[in-house]
């Protein structure tokens, strides 16, 4: 039986409910993290936790429980649901709590919702060995896609879009230039040289995104933080997304062209397995 | 006791409770709607069923209840909650459904989550004799503000910046132009000449404001569908905000200089006195 986690309380999955009222339900209005769990470990939780603080502050969200509190959660999901061993993820979101609908922030004492859940993950290893197909997608948007919020409906859309052209991904195109993926980020190799999409308000930082730079910087890979506009596309030796669940996941087809040589990349690989190390250690 | 609809069933609000991975929870997947209710009727059903109607195929969302069964329960939840005298909102809310999460659209056969509600609405008067105040507010909404989703933090963040700055609304700017309020359209007087930002992606298409269009007509007040620019401001002559709880509400005071002559102005108070009669009908 599902155990999770919310307003203070462990509980079964089955009998947990929300106030129709939750401002999450109404306005979207909260964040969220997806963070990894191997054998029982959260991956790169201090990262999480951070991004998270700067969410809560940017949404000016205050829930009662801290950050620490919420790492003590996360540890006690996972064992009461069985992922001390094999792959698992920790979903949390904290809205503005449920209050008579005004747009405005709800009274003071209004508690935040917390939701948090540990569930089994099933590592797509097949995709990866193959690497998968992208398509790309206009950056609807808003601006601030650095905080992790629940307002979701382009990403929804665009996720859908590449369903419906039997795809893994859809990558945002905003002005010309490539963002990020619905739900990844993105890398590509020109010139023998990795780029990604500058950390800023146009993107959300992941942490899985962080690792890889990292990675990159210890195995001597060149890095710039610099977009790749839709004319450099023809020139991609190779191009990969990266996520939480998605760790490094070679791109061998965009928009119906190959990239490079239409596998996977050596420069691709070199990370992939170094993230894998880096996840489940060993040499 | 309120009685609400959810998912088929009319029930009291206190026992109405959301499953905890209801779309409109986790992703924001959703659309909305607000009614006014005036002596038991509901003003303008069709053009809000008409924009829910382009909302729903936008999104994809397919939910059990036609646009008929919902004006029905629309009728009977006026009836139910004691509204047939006096003012009163119907909100309306309809989600992609409760299922495991995933960005893309959950398995066919998922029912859409239907949340309906009736409820006493107080008309601000006095607020409206005197005007209010306004503040500007960077438009980071995505571009697609013309479907009425729940994915609403820009607004919820904009209105609270009004609150905190102790006026009544906070409008918007994009690339330099006023686009709308939180929650509201804009509508401006220069030089004897009504404006207002013209129907595109870039706003939601407000019933009030379709009204007013149709009032200055009648009225043989000019008007143009064209937006005002930041440089334009000081020479407003009038400014109002329009919406279904705003109706028509004169602004004196924009970024703290008065708009006009400080008061409430000519064109603003006939489009008021014409909204007026169109709401509660007389002469």
């Amino acid at each position: 039986m599902s155990i999770i986690y919310l307003n203070g309380q462990f509980i079964p999955r089955a009998t947990a409910t929300l106030a129709i009222d939750d401002r999450g339900f109404i306005f979207g209005d909260g964040v969220y993290e997806v963070t990894r769990v191997v054998n029982g470990e959260l991956f790169e939780s201090s990262r999480h936790l951070k991004r998270l603080g700067r969410g809560l502050a940017d949404m000016r969200l205050q829930p009662e429980e801290s950050l620490a509190d919420i790492e003590e959660i996360s540890r006690r999901l996972i064992v009461e649901n069985g992922l001390t061993e094999g792959e698992g993820t920790v979903y949390l979101q904290i809205t503005r709590g449920a209050a008579p609908r005004t747009h405005h922030f709800p009274p003071a004492g209004t508690r935040c919702t917390v939701f948090m859940s540990a569930q089994k993950f099933v590592v797509p290893h097949d995709k990866r060995a193959t690497g998968v197909s992208v398509v790309t997608y206009p950056d609807i948007r808003w601006s601030r896609c650095d905080i992790k919020t629940v307002n979701l409906i382009p990403a929804v859309l665009a996720k859908q879009h590449a369903v419906d052209n039997g795809v893994f991904e859809s990558i945002f195109v905003r002005d010309g230039t490539i963002t990020e993926g619905s739900h990844t980020n993105c890398f590509g190799v020109i010139d023998g040289e990795l780029r990604t999409y500058p950390a800023s308000n146009f993107i959300l930082g992941g942490v899985t995104r962080d690792v890889t730079i990292e990675l990159a910087h210890e195995l001597g890979i060149p890095f710039e933080a610099r977009p790749f506009h839709v004319q450099d596309l023809p020139r991609l030796e190779e191009f990969f997304v990266t996520g939480t669940t998605t760790d490094v996941m070679p791109v061998v087809q965009l928009d119906g062209r190959p990239v490079g040589n239409g596998r996977p990349g050596e420069i691709t690989m070199r990370l992939y397995n170094a993230m894998a190390k880096r996840l489940y250690g060993g040499t």
